[in-house]
């Protein structure tokens, strides 16, 4: 079968790789209908270092399952189904507490022995905890929205919820990439009144606008701050949405967090530990966030798709084939492409 | 009047300085009938350089109102009041929500132009929103836990909130100061299942043992956090209360907390930033905490001192009177005493 390999920074290949096959009891084999490339991806893109063998890509899907193994019971061939970007037993104490990331028999797609979902199949491990079956046809309207729940719009509901976003309170979105503009969707769907937007490219921002967003802040760094202090009535924001990962956007989040705020972080960390303090301590800041349990929110946002009143499928402004993907890397890199969908 | 002041580490004098007098029409005079030291002050103890004219100490007490300026009108001269260690105005809008410790007209006791508590009396700035009154009388039985709602029982339920104690849940508080041990009251006074100490003083730990603690872990650094790891089913605790501001407090804390759990850190941080990523990103650990707002809490806790539910003033294990309390700051620095009450 065809997949995607990276073997070093922005060296991204589509090669003929073996099969992927059913390998342990609880596994589901699905033929892949749709992919995404991640904004995350655009880390190893920039960073990897030459990695022989490559690391297979790709995380966000939605597939047919093909077949599973002798001992998945829930999960049947001919589903279509969401692959969350993280696998999950489903029944140990942390899928039970909805935290599916930290699963005891967890992981992640395109790590060690498990591929990546940019390619034709992948192998799902625990599968009857991972996979979320859906009701709809394979070329349902609502595909991009749907996609969206494999990650990014659950990783946006995540920083919502970790920020404590609450009705009626000030937000801000640190991030313009699509889980920024995802979590402008969930700080609205919780009911925020006032939604600060920080990002740099005019098209993003104007589907933030259009996703629920009421301010606008294109500075960086200490402008950007004090703009949104100024927009807040000097005390800053309830919650900040920290959707990036860079030191100067933890920064940030924590220049702009009102005392007794808090900052839901879902960009991967490239920074030692949390900066802030002493402010952070004295002004009395929570700060949770990471990996979202985006499975755990299927259930959740779910609903809001189907009903459609949500869009996040929005976020999505290139389809590639499997061919496609070494070139949608570099227009999600150069910033042309705010999120590649991938039909294999 | 005689006053405390710290000149340098390890320079602690009681001097004669101006009586303490009304300067703002929103200020109260209280003569101090009980102060303490506080486990904070330890660490100007250690560190204070050289400070002309010295720096007022003490930031806890109980007292008598003398006076009261023209702007005050809820407390009145004669009543018995507690005098939190932060002063706030009771009606800006991060009190109104609780957090006085970050009231726009508010501050800290011995910071500045205003006075310390280890004194004969002091000014109260805020009067209306900064003090508590009581309805018994200045040498009631239950003086000693009245005076830890000051701070250090306020401070331990600090800790224990935001580490997200519930019922049912496994605590693990760091630290076996008066912090750590209203810490342990506190966990017990929420519901905790478990709660583990982590100390080396014995005296202390029986004090912990009283107040509720279940388990004790003397080792310090990575035998601390295997043995509580041990303790816990191999996966953590779902709340620690860090109450000792040290990195090497800090990084146990981010050690033995378990995947979905909370830090709530009190101990005035003695380190850059908060440590432990990328472990607290992907684990999803909450860090929250700061300066307590005890005012808040005197509320919450106050019923549970007046019916003996609570006997925080355990803590308390030596009683000076002024002349007294550079021998008190030795005796708490050397750990021959746990927390000195002062009878000016």
């Amino acid at each position: 079968m065809r997949a995607t390999l990276m073997y070093a920074a922005h060296d991204v290949r589509v090669e003929n790789v073996p099969d992927a096959r059913l390998e342990q009891p609880t596994d589901a084999l699905i033929r892949v209908t749709r992919a995404c490339i991640c904004g995350s991806d655009l880390w190893p893109y920039n960073d990897l270092p030459q990695t022989p063998g490559g690391r297979g890509m790709g995380h966000e899907a939605i597939g047919v399952v093909m077949e599973v193994g002798s001992a998945v019971e829930r999960i049947r061939p001919g589903q279509l189904v969401i692959m969350p970007f993280a696998f999950s037993d489903g029944s140990c104490m942390f899928c039970e507490e909805g935290l599916q990331t930290s699963c005891t028999h967890g992981g992640f797609f395109g790590v060690g022995q498990v591929g990546g979902a940019q390619a034709e199949a992948v192998r799902i491990p625990q599968a009857d905890g991972t996979l979320f079956p859906l009701s709809v046809g394979e070329d349902d309207v609502l595909m991009p929205s749907l996609l969206t729940l494999s990650d990014v719009m659950g990783t946006g509901h995540h920083a919502a919820r970790c920020a404590n976003v609450q009705a009626g309170t000030r937000v801000a979105v640190i991030g313009d990439g699509a889980v920024g503009l995802c979590g402008v969707i969930a700080a609205k769907r919780l009911g925020a009144e006032q939604i600060i937007i920080l990002g740099h490219h005019e098209s993003r921002i104007g589907l933030a606008r259009i996703f629920g967003a009421t301010d606008v802040v294109r500075e960086r760094g200490d402008a950007a701050i004090e703009q949104v202090r100024a927009m807040t009535g000097s005390s800053g924001v309830h919650s900040v949405l920290e959707c990036v990962g860079a030191k100067s956007a933890i920064d940030t989040a924590l220049g702009i967090v009102r005392p007794g705020g808090s900052v839901g972080r879902v960009g991967v960390p490239h920074y030692d530990g949390v900066p802030g303090d002493p402010k952070a301590f004295y002004d009395n800041v929570h700060i949770a966030g990471g990996p979202a349990p985006v499975r755990a929110y299927i259930e959740t946002l779910l609903p809001d798709v189907l009903e459609g009143r949500i869009d996040p499928g929005q976020v999505f402004d290139r389809i590639v084939d499997l061919d496609g993907v070494p070139d949608g890397y570099k227009a999600m890199n150069a910033r042309e492409s705010l999120k590649v969908m991938v039909k294999p």
